[in-house]
């Protein structure tokens, strides 16, 4: 963690990824994130991976250093309790991050009612209000049919990744702040949608694909070769495999150097009448004649051979390694790595955990928070956000509308 | 675009996916982006997919918005001309967005002796250093080899999105927003960097998959099964895809209910003595046994069909379509959709072109900007940022030290 947003006060009322994700790089750079849940747990409590004894690793992940309260949201008490919470005064405070619908009791219009400058950042599925969630705004939008070789057929192959999951968190978090910042400007708050379908899309947009489908249709699959320079796995003598690219003019030169092909590629060129170097477009084009070379050049060589030669012409590739041999194998993945700290998280277990994925140089970062246990912050939050004396705290635990960690 | 950061200045120097995109969602969002570029392009310039012509759709699809200087880099003058539009004075001014190394001309060091506050945005390979990029970096994670399904073997599945390259484009965005905002209340500016490596391992991280590895081993693949709950891809009777899940109890039931299943499903129950209701991971246990029950239930129904039966039952399903016929279809979209502005591009073409991801409810969305052409804006730049006369600008120009649009 890193104290840079310091005194940012974000009520996050969310589950699974993109939101929940958005409050914790919140978190993770120093802002006080409370994350409300249903007395026993949102719909994310036991998401998988599970540890033997039943916890939920994704969920304590994903809420790392936020505090907990659990209230009784099905009851109008609990709810207006919520409001008070998300809607509490305080110039770095009045930010509610949250999937639920927009027309619900998290409404911004309501909300808002209870605090003016209220900053709301919406998570949706599509956005004009349709549902959807990673997996079918994916394939909406054809990527599982660009995925894969063509041996699948006209097959989807879904990613297991949640991609624009992940990538709306990390833009809801930046909205967040560009959304605050004009508000300490201005003195406006207001509500920020970040639909999964917008993100995807624009994405995609972005990237020149919409002009690519106008122009020239749906882009067939490539199975593993990079689209429009050189790129593609290849194994090495001793059944390992390495992803290699070639992008810019000098990647190409140090991979053709590298495998000793220089007379071999100059002499397709003159056949060929291009220069690979100049145009990264002809090592896509003529990658059937490409491959070929390489795969037998790079299947002549053991790892460590591959390793050496690569590395001394600044080739652009690295290994493929299962995710366990990467965790062994990267000195980044340890704990003690700038990136981890290995702590005891609410399973019992003891594991690295990720701290902000940027690194701020010259700064300290300080030591990665374990995520609460469901309702661990109840009382703690109750008293200091809302000032409740401790008698009535406890009226709201004798009524069953709030609960602390213990009693979960 | 949305007005909230207007007065903001980026310098951009960079290329591909990441740093670019993180510029171009703070131009969405307001800020003036100055991207630089070596005189004839960077390396990125004739990055496919490419208009018949030849330009780049991906180049203008990521630099929408954004101001173009051309310099020659390559000489010293060039790199301190550089550097003085990087370190020009000015509250809002002093970011700079770059994936060139760290130890470079564009080193934080050596800018800041420029001006003190600067705020250095490196998005970088490899957290320790070393090159990297996002197929790399997804090889070495592993997720090539738990993508598709056991038909593969032991070989990789690429993704053909490049999810960590736009992941760190949106954390960098979010990211450059703290350290100004942490400048604005202390002065201080600092060098943040953004390594794809920290960016993907954290996300897995934080999804759990770290501790699932540690205590389980890799995950083998599951196809296009969605991990831990229930979901897969399903075909109708006349030939169509969709993606079902159920996470969610509400999502199971109205599942089970939309297809006739119910006394199907509570037999089954009853037979193997669990609640799929009640555990979401039973979905998953016992997948074998309920993916053919539902692929015959909806494969004996049309698509039209079963968009009546899954809306009706609030059930969380979306089609599969390529990304043309999405384009078709999706009125979220057609050109004069919110997201999307048809605008004439520096290609010659016009196309939808998408502004910002987010919607800030209540708020113009001004019209979506097209890319510049190279050099486009060198001299308003120059003479605006750096008050250089017209003369000054005319001996830079006679010298080869910058170039404008038409002289490319």
């Amino acid at each position: 963690m890193y104290p840079l947003l310091t005194g940012l006060r974000i009520v996050e009322c969310a589950s699974f990824i993109a939101a929940p994700s958005c409050s914790l790089y919140l978190q993770q750079l120093g802002a006080e994130v409370i994350r409300v849940d249903p007395i026993g747990g949102g719909a994310d409590f036991k998401r998988w991976p599970l540890s033997k004894g039943g916890d939920s690793y994704y969920w304590e992940g994903l809420n790392k250093g936020k505090k907990s309260v659990a209230i009784d949201l099905a009851r109008p008490e609990g709810r207006q309790l919520l409001t008070q919470l998300i809607t509490a005064p305080g110039k770095d405070g009045g930010i509610l991050v949250t999937n639920l619908p927009k027309e619900g009791f998290l409404s911004h219009e309501r909300l808002s009612k209870h605090r003016e400058d209220l900053i709301t950042v919406r998570v949706m599925g599509w956005g004009d209000g349709d549902s959807g969630f990673d997996y079918t705004v994916n394939a909406a939008l054809g990527v599982p049919f660009v995925t894969g070789s063509d041996a699948n057929g006209d097959a989807p192959v879904n990613h297991v990744l949640p991609a624009w999951d992940l990538l709306s968190g990390a833009y809801a978090a930046f909205a967040t702040l560009a959304a605050e910042r004009n508000r300490l400007r201005t003195g406006r708050g207001g509500e920020v949608t970040v639909p999964l379908s917008d993100i995807a899309f624009s994405a995609l947009a972005n990237m020149g694909q919409i002009a690519e489908v106008m122009d020239t249709g749906d882009r067939p699959r490539y199975g593993n070769a990079l689209y429009g320079a050189f790129g593609r796995d290849f194994r090495t003598s001793d059944g390992e495999r390495v992803m290699v690219a070639a992008i810019t003019p000098k990647q190409w030169s140090g991979l053709v150097k590298s495998l000793d092909l220089v007379p071999t590629i100059q002499q397709i060129e003159k056949d060929l009448g291009v220069s690979f170097a100049r145009d990264e477009g002809t090592r896509f084009t003529h990658r059937d004649t490409l491959f070929p070379i390489v795969e037998r050049a790079i299947g002549a060589l053991t790892m460590d051979r591959v390793r050496t030669v690569f590395d001394e012409n600044a080739v652009c590739w690295g290994p493929y390694f299962t995710l366990k041999r990467a965790i062994a194998e990267y000195p980044r993945l340890k704990p003690g790595a700038p990136l981890f700290d290995e702590i005891d998280h609410p399973s019992g277990h003891r594991y690295p955990a990720a701290g902000a994925a940027a690194t701020f140089v010259g700064m300290d970062r300080e030591r990665v928070q374990r995520a609460p246990h469901l309702g661990e912050h109840t009382d703690e939050v109750l008293a200091s956000v809302l000032s409740l004396s401790s008698a009535r705290i406890g009226e709201l635990h004798a009524s069953g509308l709030v609960a602390s960690a213990p009693s979960n």
